[in-house]
């Protein structure tokens, strides 16, 4: 091979362990870049519509998967821990497998926080209903018990309004283990999208502010208009610190509850693209899911910045209107080609705009052309 | 079906005439809008890698490529008219066989600019070397002189130094009727994009400026610092006037010549996505592939305003340092697949920056990490 060819062989192949949204995402991103994609689908639902799909339930494949794959990633952090070591005695994995054993086990990540010295809400870990009980006492209700893996989406969680209902919690989660959270009083829930890649540099985007209902994101919205610069600094040296201590190779999402005093506490990491950083496929100037696959390729890191303020909305369970939204100014609209049903992630719509107002007026009429859709609710709403 | 259900009930598979990296790139652009892609290519030689591929030199399936689509486009104008015409018999083709047959003939195509009042440059049509002569003599030479149909891309054309070079020419081109053009002492090669809807709706991207080395172009930047907005209105309303005249639906492309008082002389149009239109993807609120797919299948217009000085770096023959390139702040590659070969288009970089300075200094490094890129050059460098 000469020189020449050489310096542009880049991973051809990328094989992605998961088909949903997330790796569809990937693909349309790595395209570009030259790469082919091959995902390994367990659940024999796949979704991605694109590249290459193994639908693999009974786990037959992963020889013929990782045969055809130069580098492997993932769309889903809760993968057994074993398989993916498994995996990274034939190719790469990025990120690597201690990401996953951390990201899926609430009291390592804890564990992990509390070390690097990055603020969390205070908590415990209980390993019965007695003990539950006593941590919702101490920590003052009302408390969150969450299982200590296997956690998604508010899935395996109960709210604890006084001590006596420790035992109903216990029974409903049905773990051996919980890690109970006080509640924070926090103004805002916000998270940052970093990329580190194959030779530590790291990059951050901008954070952006969240709206959960019923444990689903509905809106992300990116820059913060009100946002000290000191608090993005904050943020940045947290999960810097935590990408370098896990030697971590792509995307890590860091969801922080930002407090009245401006200080951040960080909630829960996700070792992967991130739902709360889809704004950047049309607001910054290189997306999430780019940025990832130029990381785990070894490729240089894609510039951060945002270009104007831009809010993903969420379109969930049923489709929008979306000859109506696309009619709305630079909205871009993202569907996942999958069919509608209660709770379902189905689309995003960006939408972007030349002032966080004029944002906020778009963004509630794609709310109402959506269903379902809560109110948009920022929390610098009355600074506009 | 609901009422909600067609709201947002939207043409699903879109065929596509050809299948290189337009095709490619359209299809990248229409997966978010819910849209899967089904190619037809009568080359034996496709390149899009993505989508089904139906591979048809024979001509031998072109009922199944119909039973699968929707709506038809194409990337690839020098189609025969008839077989356009064919379709249309049973699913909608946009741009529609009126528009094919004007722009694959230079007679049909001046004769249209003349009656709706678009300057160009002055030209003769000839069918014989000694029409070919008189003309040379009476336009003034040089001449270029160029077969009436099936030119692309520099093929079938001649430069005509003397008239007594007639003979000469007439044999290479080997055709029965030429056009025969005017030199203009033009300042700078533009290109306008404009996009029509299916009900009539039209929107402008701001003019781009194109530098063609041995008639394949290598850059192209937009928007230009130097343009007087009356310029760009004039040239929003030739090809608005082609657009209404052809009642075209879709992306449509008019390459002009700029003069020294800023006048401006059409060359020639293409009724598809264009390669001086490939910043968009960086560069534009919508790029022309999305806004192209939104106005083949009815949906509203996406805006078309530049985010930020833009240039679009084609990669010819042999591929860049890639990973060089990339480490160039706000640079995006686009590649297509293709292996490498004298004079074909591999990919294209578009690099982005907050000023035209900045633009020209990293288009400028792009430059050195591409194999035979010839230097760049802006009409307007000086005001820089």
């Amino acid at each position: 091979m000469s020189a020449q060819s050489a310096k542009h062989m880049i991973a051809k192949n990328i094989g992605v362990l998961g088909a949903g949204q997330l790796g569809r995402m990937l693909a349309l991103a790595g395209y570009p870049l030259g790469n082919t994609f091959t995902f390994l689908d367990t659940t024999g639902n796949p979704s991605a519509g694109i590249g290459e799909v193994i639908v693999d339930p009974e786990n037959q494949h992963l020889a013929a998967f990782l045969d055809k794959v130069d580098v492997v990633t993932y769309e889903f952090e809760h993968l057994p821990v074993e398989l993916v070591k498994q995996i990274e005695q034939h190719k790469p994995v990025y990120p690597g497998s201690r990401a996953i054993a951390v990201c899926q086990n609430r009291v390592e990540e804890k564990t992990l926080f509390d070390r690097l010295g990055i603020p969390t809400p205070a908590y415990r870990v209980v390993e019965s209903a007695e003990q539950l009980a006593a941590a919702a006492a101490e920590l003052g209700c009302p408390v969150v018990a969450k299982s200590v893996t296997e956690g998604y989406d508010g899935k395996g969680q109960a709210v604890l309004k006084a001590p006596e209902q420790a035992q109903e919690a216990w029974d409903s989660i049905g773990h051996t283990q919980l890690i109970v959270e006080a509640f924070v009083d926090f103004v805002r829930e916000v998270s940052m999208i970093a990329v580190r890649g194959r030779d530590g540099e790291v990059v951050f985007y901008p954070m952006a502010e969240n709206q959960h209902v019923g444990g689903i994101l509905r809106y992300s919205v990116a820059p913060l208009p009100d946002l000290d610069p000191s608090v993005q600094q904050t943020a940045d040296s947290y999960i810097r610190a935590l990408l370098d201590e896990l030697d971590y190779v792509g995307v890590l999402a860091l969801e922080l509850f930002q407090t009245r005093d401006g200080s951040l506490l960080a909630n829960e990491m996700a070792p992967r693209v991130h739902n709360s950083g889809h704004w950047t496929m049309d607001g910054a100037a290189t997306s999430q899911f780019e940025n990832h696959l130029r990381a785990v390729q070894g490729l240089p890191l894609g510039a951060t910045n945002a270009i104007a303020p831009t809010c993903m909305v969420n379109v969930i369970g049923l489709e929008g209107d979306n000859a109506a939204l696309l009619a709305i100014a630079d909205t871009h609209l993202h569907r996942y080609d999958k069919a509608e049903r209660p709770g379902r992630k189905l689309a995003h719509v960006n939408v972007v705009a030349s002032s966080h107002a004029e944002l906020l007026e778009k963004v509630r009429a794609c709310q109402a052309l959506i269903p379902d859709a809560p109110p948009v609710e920022w929390s610098f709403e009355s600074t506009l």
